[in-house]
């Protein structure tokens, strides 16, 4: 053994064998049985059977069970090996006696019998195990994350990640889209975040601004006449850490088209999507059939714009049955403008104590809970059960079971009031409700396209007019639509929801100078305002600009959906924490005098 | 015509069209005439023949010739339609006559008669012109960089960048490496440049950095057990701007592989390198032999570490020829420790007229000048002319002309001193003279490793040791070289020479934490500055780092070398001035209080 040796760069005198490795971990069968072989890698598992040591060695690429007994040259150093450490053996490969052949990894018929050790990488006391499953809080796993790395799951998402990017080039080559790479280091992005600031050393004052996404870049590549162009690009901003959404740095699969309507861009991506889910979901069914549900009704049927589609259950409105009926709290409700009375339907709900659990859980949420009936057998025959259809009598609850198309064993719930107020909670009623009643079906990946987004919305307080979503999309109806009331515009804008997640978000884009102007203008911005901050991309729209179009999706959250994950942390090699800090390479840290020096910058005491 | 119309999203009604276009400008052929056809484009060139519009209409596939006469219901409309408006034009594909087929483009055998037009974005006066190569000030060009991109050598550069990075991954993925993609917002990278800073809102008064090159997070994805990594990896130096450096952010192609010597490394790329170099080459020769030559030999063959191989002139020591001799500047040169007469020997440069210009040039390069002597025909024999040969004498000029190998006709010129002072001219006179006496071959590509590259250097001045290079390199010897002279100590490091670039650099890194400390315990840093500034890999170390290598090589350069040309801005979409300002986005510009206030920052006055 040669512990501490310098590592050799050429192969032993005498020996034709590469300096570290005739093989990987996961290569040798019994077709290399008494071969001399030369195996790397990681202590996985270390057993002492009465004198013979067993190890799990593992490389990237999987495990082979090396052992030494007494008779081997290095026992005494085997003897002093410890989990983790890195190591060469040399060996002769032995068939396993049949018994103990492990048919669960492909070296399961061999094991390696060891005739010289070297100690690559030795390991001090291990904060994190990497053998097993052991859970760690995720600042241990952070500060120690090229351990956390070396386990099992975690290499899996990790190489998952790496193949699903892969293959998303592969495809969207294939349809003869050109990747190219734009600024990262540039101005302001205006995509509604805000921004990381980089000081200028070379203009001390001014500052750069890393994009909150290629917005601008991608549709001035338009105007310079690239057809296809898609990235897989990194995306900045400065907000605020979840779970699904990585606070600093994060990437999309960025894309955009000339010449393009609003369906081209869908027939574009779906196949790419699509075929991704069906590639790395692992045998889950993926739904080829992606509907176009406009943004009004998604809100009143799933009471999201980023519905489960997996989850069957669709709201429907039931204000009519409730109109001036003996329900008081319902009928006084609608009594007020813009009120309505809104029923989710619960097939298989039909139990006071379901029924009940459910009232408790909108409670939960904040509002003061969920009217409800269900239909029962009562021997006689079907049976209207609980307060709210006493209030209202037979013949209205009749006709909201008819509505709504339950039967004996069917639940409904009711939420009434102005849209807004209640929307948020009835869509969350209605996954708990599809979870509950296992109504929504786990193993799938359902998508649906969201179209028709208003393109501004009016503050309830102030009364003003703002843009809803991106400033950026074209209005349906151009500029006679802009013309008329500014909140019954649409744009030609869209996401793609997916299990509950928005995937991917896209427009057709307002390319004319003179109509992107007007639509400013109604959401209060001036002619001189939309110059100053999208001054690149506006005053490229001067000379031709094409129409165009396309979209950004997630690379992260559709890594985190194929991963079957619930934490975004867990498909990102080197993720930020929480609270934005690098806790293994120390980052953000205080920079140096000589550094704020040259940025021309000082820092100032915190405010009390 | 409907000019300012807003555009259709669905095909005019009775049409089963497009939108947009049923073909692109590039598709049109022979077999389509009498087709009903639609396109658009931009309008590339319009003349005016006898009261027929002809108008080359241009996308980003070709350009296709469609023309309009009085008898076309759009004719009026037409006639004012300007160089780059964006159109979309219908019409019937007629075949030209025979003698008007242009065979330079694949719809050279048809035109379009147009019977509809929409302007899908006019322009305004132009205020650079796309079609034709009339040069225009580097400011005009990037501003309107949107412009500059739809000039025909622009979109080349680009689509060819794009395929060199698609062509790239390809290769990795054919050698089972994958891609990985690490931090952008991360603490600094010691690769030696200055860090861009990212001032944190969370945490005011800490700042991220912006890597310089993916360093650290290789070498961790190494310690975490992933075995062959590469990624086409964002590079940021804040660093003053040059022909072939990029200001601000570069794309480099970042790998790193462990168990592997440096050979292994270098049988990895080259493959990559060579293939993509023939691929996109243009038919240009690619030297499959790429020689390995020590930083030393380097030095004194070419006078410089990224040396042009297609020049054939080789330097050579030429001490002993002058040594005592009656040339006395170079006797009494040599008779200081520490110098050299150095020759570059010129075949075919024997005329007393070249060796005047020669020597010019290298007084313009600020040395005294360069001794010659050139060989010429003298009716009876061979003579050795130049005030140089007279001084040393017949034997000892004829003993230099037989170490260089030369003969009538040819020319060798000297340089004296200590090396580092005239070795950079010399390398610049090699290519000078390569160049002039056409010995260099300009259509080809060839390629040398630079190895074994000292470790440390000393400071002439203050006689202190330094990093020469990259103070992550393995010392050959190991720990026991370092107990040595350390300016002896090479290092496993390398770099690729490639026609006069250097295109990549790496090394096989040292990742015994012992090892790394003594080596920088000789350059004068102590444990706990190394912690501090590389904590994050040393700490990794420590946990059975296995060892590995990799290297880096320059997109932007290579792609710069296969367009042929000179200046890193032609082969990046839209690159920063020389000032490192995007003069289109206006970057860098001033924060808002706001943002300063969230940051919590001050910018200081300018200095006096």
């Amino acid at each position: 053994m040669c512990i501490g040796s310098n590592f050799p760069q050429a192969p032993p005198k005498g020996s034709l064998m590469h300096a570290y490795r005739s093989h990987t971990c996961a290569e040798l069968n019994a077709s290399h049985v008494s071969d001399t072989v030369r195996l790397s890698g990681w202590v996985h598992r270390i057993r002492d059977h009465g004198g013979i040591l067993f190890v799990d060695l593992r490389d990237h690429y999987g495990i082979t069970q090396v052992l030494c007994d007494p008779d081997s040259p290095v026992f005494a150093d085997m003897e002093k090996v410890r989990s983790e450490w890195c190591i060469r053996i040399d060996g002769n490969v032995k068939a396993r006696d049949p018994e103990l052949v492990n048919p669960k990894i492909p070296t399961g018929e061999v094991e390696v019998f060891v005739r010289d050790l070297e100690v690559l990488g030795a390991s001090e006391e291990l904060p994190l195990i990497v053998f097993g499953d052991q859970e760690y809080p995720e600042e241990t796993r952070l500060k120690y994350r090229f351990l956390d790395l070396r386990r099992e799951a975690m290499q899996n998402n990790m190489k998952l990640r790496s193949d699903v990017v892969a293959s998303i080039r592969k495809r969207m080559w294939g349809l003869d889209f050109r990747e190219f790479q734009t600024p990262i280091i540039t101005a302001s992005s205006p995509e509604g975040a805000r921004d990381f600031l980089v000081p200028s050393r070379l203009h001390p004052g001014k500052f750069y601004a890393l994009p909150q996404a290629p917005q601008q870049f991608k549709q001035l590549l338009m105007v310079s006449g690239f057809d296809k162009y898609f990235q897989i690009a990194p995306c900045f901003r400065d907000e605020d850490p979840r779970a699904d959404r990585s606070p600093t740095d994060f990437y999309q699969l960025d894309l955009e088209m000339s010449f393009v309507s609003q369906q081209d861009v869908f027939d574009t991506i779906q196949p790419v999507l699509q075929g991704i889910f069906e590639e790395f979901g692992g045998g889950r069914a993926v739904d080829s059939e992606w509907p176009q549900i406009s943004y009004r009704d998604a809100a009143l049927w799933y009471g999201t714009d980023k519905p489960d589609l997996r989850n069957p259950i669709k709201m429907q409105d039931v204000s009519e049955h409730f109109r001036g009926s003996g329900f008081a709290i319902f009928a006084k409700i609608l009594e007020q403008d813009g009120t309505e009375i809104r029923a989710i339907p619960a097939p298989t709900g039909g139990s006071r104590k379901f029924c009940d659990r459910m009232n408790a859980f909108a409670q939960k949420e904040g509002l003061p809970g969920m009217g409800y009936i269900f239909w029962r057998d009562q021997g006689a025959g079907m049976e209207a059960a609980g307060p709210l259809a006493k209030n209202i009598g037979p013949e209205r609850t009749e006709a909201i079971r008819e509505q709504l198309g339950l039967g004996i064993g069917d639940a409904a719930f009711f939420l009434g009031g102005k849209a807004k107020a209640f929307e948020a909670v009835a869509g969350k009623a209605r996954v708990e409700i599809g979870n509950e009643l296992g109504l929504t079906d786990k193993d799938r990946f359902a998508f649906a396209w969201i179209v028709d987004f208003p393109i501004y919305e009016k503050d309830d307080e102030t009364g003003e007019i703002d843009f809803e979503h991106n400033p950026f999309s074209m209005p349906q109806g151009g500029m006679d639509a802009l013309n008329g009331d500014p909140l019954e515009v649409l744009g030609y804008q869209y996401d793609l929801a997916c299990n509950g997640y928005e995937l991917v978000s896209g427009a057709i884009r307002n390319h004319r100078p003179e109509i992107m102007f007007k639509a400013f203008e109604i959401a209060g911005y001036g002619e001189d305002e939309v110059k100053k901050r999208f001054g690149g991309m506006v005053n490229a729209f001067r000379f031709g600009a094409p129409p165009h179009g396309g979209c950004a999706a997630g690379i992260d959250r559709i890594v985190m959906l194929l991963a079957d994950e619930q934490n975004i942390r867990e498909v990102i090699l080197f993720p930020m924490n929480q609270r934005a800090e690098d806790l293994m390479m120390d980052a953000p840290s205080a920079p140096t005098n000589e550094q704020l020096r040259e940025l021309r910058l000082r820092v100032l005491p915190p405010e009390d």
